[in-house]
């Protein structure tokens, strides 16, 4: 088969939502000349921040979330604003969320991007890797982010994702301020982590 | 911070769509009093596979995808029906994307599950492997699917990982029949894979 890129034949409305705009556009496949309608996502950019403290221990936040209605234990991460280097994006997330800054700026590393969602999202997700952080300034989160911060030995970073994909596959939701680490973002960017650091 | 689930108030009109639902709805947190509004996208649940032929080769499909509107290099995946065991629903996705069954149907493994996005996403994303397969049926697409079958050696994955994330971070969208490996649910499934074999 050779594939050929399908063609926008019309874009219908955007809605705009809180967090991301929605379409329903019309394609044509230019092999078959056959229409269809596809649903597409337009988001922000978005950062993940894999930061380590002092002691060695990853970096993590829990918190609770609207999508999947638990509570969920990830690294810092929010969206990058229009035009912002994903670096800064990245330091500015984590420095909000959790109040650590790096030790070193000039050690910070952009570790590449992905697609959160190829098949209907239009957007990138980058993730930096900060080999030390410290904490020097308090959280400064949203009137409506709620975010607790706490950290977790490296050499217990992959018994803790086994355990969040083990939980996450046989549907026990976490209760109480519990949380797993199984947000698809977060094993991307520990992927990320050890390719760099192999 | 002491964390608690936040309240649901009201839940919006559920916009339906081709591949999801939108619903925004307003939330109350129990720690301030304060409320806010979400966006909730209501999916199927996913599934991946990571399956090697009898050559050591990862099975690859490649195909347009509408969100980045690029070509796109991924592992087998699609939705699961409801109520199906995602074993199943990933063996039949294999199968109809590719062509490709199981040597052995004992030897396939549910390697867990992820959320997809837990920000605003209801859904799971499974991951299952097949240590060996073979092409024993035809492709058996939808009539508006374009896919591609290719694989890759086992040694070259992360190679082509660590290319599919400096491209993507960069932002040079791959043009003819090109495709990056960079949407993150196949950074995931490979992660889930290697934490598996390791």
């Amino acid at each position: 088969m050779s594939l050929l890129p399908f063609e926008e034949l019309e874009a219908g409305e955007l809605m705009q939502r809180r967090i991301f705009a929605l379409r329903q556009d019309r394609v044509k496949s230019q092999r078959t000349g056959r229409e269809t309608h596809v649903d597409r996502l337009f988001c922000p950019d978005w950062v993940n921040v894999v930061a380590f403290t002092a002691a060695d221990e990853l970096l993590l936040v829990r918190q609770w979330r609207f999508g999947s209605a638990e509570f969920s234990i990830e690294i810092p991460a929010g969206a990058v604003e229009p035009g912002e280097d994903p670096v800064v994006g990245g330091l500015r997330e984590l420095a909000e969320e959790t109040g650590y800054t790096p030790d070193d700026p000039g050690a910070v590393v952009l570790l590449g991007a992905t697609r959160p969602n190829a098949a209907f999202m239009n957007n990138r997700c980058s993730t930096i890797f900060v080999p030390r952080v410290s904490k020097t300034l308090p959280q400064n989160l949203d009137p409506t982010e709620e975010v607790e911060v706490l950290s977790v030995p490296r050499a217990e970073l992959d018994a803790l994702m086994r355990q969040g994909a083990r939980r996450c596959a046989a549907g026990a939701a976490p209760t109480a301020t519990d949380g797993l680490l199984d947000n698809s973002l977060v094993l991307v960017a520990l992927h990320l982590w050890k390719l760099h650091t192999a």
